[in-house]
């Protein structure tokens, strides 16, 4: 069976009530990941019919900051099915106070896995075949699936690496969690948006107890999953800050997922959350000047400058797919 | 085994906390009918000596505003048992900051089924016999199970109507969401006071985009579930405006249940929500006149006065049950 | 197998938002017991590689407010291990604002029973073995795990005192719930964080409906749980306010659990939570002073203030220990 991308397009609207919000009155970035992640699920579930899980996903660039009362229109799609996997592209639009004319706040590609009732792939019932006015789309996520094929096939050695995460780091935090049923999937797999939500707190905390201010998630970078988090085991999470820009730090986020009754222990994902320090406006406000106080904190540094190289040549790489993900959003796929 | 209503009585408190209400400080009244159900189906759990689900509620009318800090005493009690089904009488009282007086919020009646864990109807154990004080309220509760009997035998033709809703409204919302197990009831069914939260939620937002004021829910429209929503299916709420009183507009909500794996579609229920615009101080404002703008439109808006008629009446019916219900709640019984 | 103390130490973070608070913005002490139970049983988890439920807690003493924006971080660690139980200590401590310094919140004992897949106890696989620094706190927490054991042993006749409380109180509120499987464990036992936190609420509005103030979590007595509540029974709570000091009101606390299908009613726990009354700045104010109306009300009094003398006596010993949980917590056992 084969569908065209447009007809995959699902819509979810959420609606941001003040506890979805920080001090200033903004969405929290860990909801929005929160909600993107469930609805770019629901779409993955209809097109696959069944279970999914994130295995993926791209850079989140937070382009405008979406407020309390706000209501945010999530509109997800598939552009390109593998054999067991899916890329779906998502769009989040903010519409000010309900009434306002609606903003693009992100849109980025998550990646999904079918699977059956014991975590295990299963092949996609139906393949995307684009229409001639989708062609440009689907190509350029054919391209992003093959670069992606590399980073899973080390999927598995990278699990294994259940080293601490910046131990001489001076800004770090860490915290452990059960997993309970209620932050799982039907599947019993912890729902990889609220893995985000949890971290995305956590790096605001870092920031904040860096920066002394307010501090908001600025974007974060595109990260994979190297292993599934199950409901009742345990998670680790380590932040470090790495560096810090005029405005912002990066924040590295380690995930390690922990079997109670083994003891196994592996490396479930990593991630990079820029969190940008603002006023009571949100005006972006400088950061302390950082500087590293020993070899760790100056390796991280040198990391961190190299991956902010690659975010801003991944951000003018969303200019050019943004047209295009708007045309199917807006029905004129 | 027989029980008099009086002997059923439940009673649950519930706490209004700010992420319960809206910009103005209110409770919102999805919240309020989530726990009125969930109190509700306590109250049938306890009768039936197992599970029950939704199957009906009759109007919630809101009489009197409930506000943050307020306590909210929910009253349940079983008025009468059929074969299968009982109806559950359901008063929500409000105590203004916790010491004030208690002020009657809404009166009405939930069907429930006692279902066996394969979700199918299994006999009530108890039979209702009402005292002598309780015959009327008894009387009248027969007549409302009589006229519901042939309501719940078109139900499975009901359930076979997945059509759009109002596709030519010019103010319509869908949105979509997979149902999570924390959504649903122990037998896997999604809760009734779940699905009418989100519904009132998408409806106040219909509310607050026509009238660009804020909206709170004046009343809810006697409900039937025709088919069971279960836990990893997939809900579309498609929201409609059809019409516009002085101070009040009418939404409809019509939802529909996706099964993944066979694509089996399924309307699961349609209701009206009667959204009142309201100044910052809660009192009504004028609604933006609305003149219909094609045949679609023409046809609600019609449908819609008709609803308003029948909906004067059974307001009218509340002030004769209302003081039966109240004799029940103060254990005068 | 054996292991230090030091080395079962976890630490988990949690934010206080403002669905978390009070009218003052103040941390719920329900909210802040649910943290810590969760806390302490991930320690108790990753200890007893499986499953865990509550069995007890010790007094938790609220010694600083905490507020929103706060960070509270958890620490909990394995101080004596018996057969198939073991006692977690844990200390709250929160950073105001996330940047200011740690200030202890509470520092208590929890004791966990580790149980198998059918909730029946199963033996620990590791033992505690203190260290030289650590062997003042392992005896004090063994001359507590005898005292218990007196009280375990009575926990069947305990749980088949399902009287009422205080029927005769002028100062009482009643509760019903259905546990929900978002409200239980993985085992489908319900969470004693989440017990103890409907409870605060619960006993917070039985001190305000009769102080006419705002009023927050002194204290809560030493509990031990008699009966486990499974997920889809009832849970019913009494609350009846004791007696009054200068500031604060004492509210006992029943839980009766009730199995639907069997109608079988058990006695879960009774606890007393010390409410106190303050201003908006957050400082006690005087309660208004209760005088006993019946005899019952004459002897719950007396026994209010033989708890309060032994409560005096508890926080004394707590002088004790804390040094040696401000030890572990900090890294140096």
């Amino acid at each position: 069976m084969f569908s065209s991308i447009s007809n995959t397009v699902t819509e979810s609207r959420f609606f941001v009530m003040p506890h979805d919000s920080n001090a200033i009155g903004r969405l929290h970035g860990g909801v929005l990941m929160e909600w993107m992640v469930s609805a770019a699920a629901l779409c993955g579930v209809r097109f696959s019919k069944g279970e999914v899980v994130l295995a993926a996903l791209d850079d989140l660039f937070f382009m405008n900051p979406v407020s309390v009362g706000d209501m945010v229109v999530v509109k997800a799609w598939v552009e390109y099915s593998g054999h067991s996997s899916m890329e779906v592209g998502v769009s989040a639009y903010a519409y000010p106070r309900i009434v306002g004319e609606p903003m693009l706040t992100t849109t980025s590609h998550m990646v999904f896995v079918a699977v059956d009732r014991t975590g295990s792939p299963r092949p996609l019932p139906t393949k995307i075949k684009p229409t001639k006015e989708e062609e440009q789309l689907y190509s350029l996520a054919e391209k992003r699936a093959e670069k992606r094929r590399k980073m899973l096939s080390d999927r598995k050695a990278m699990s294994l690496d259940i080293s601490e995460y910046g131990p001489d780091a001076r800004f770090r935090m860490k915290s452990s969690h059960l997993v309970a049923s209620s932050d799982a999937t039907m599947g019993g797999i912890m729902s990889g948006g609220k893995l985000l939500h949890l971290l995305d707190e956590m790096a605001g905390a870092v920031a904040i107890s860096y920066a002394r201010t307010v501090a908001v998630t600025g974007a974060v970078d595109s990260t994979s999953f190297h292993y599934p988090i199950r409901q009742g085991s345990i998670v680790d999470v380590e932040l470090v800050l790495t560096g810090v820009g005029r405005s912002s730090a990066e924040v590295a986020a380690k995930v390690i997922t922990e079997n109670p009754s083994s003891g196994v222990r592996r490396h479930a994902a990593t991630t990079f959350f820029t969190m940008v320090a603002v006023d009571s406006a949100g005006k972006p406000v400088p950061m302390p000047p950082f500087e590293p106080s020993n070899e760790g904190e100056e390796k991280r540094l040198r990391e961190m400058r190299t991956r902010r190289e690659d975010r801003q040549r991944r951000l003018k790489e969303m200019q050019i797919f943004e047209p295009l993900h708007s045309m199917i959003a807006h029905g004129r796929g």
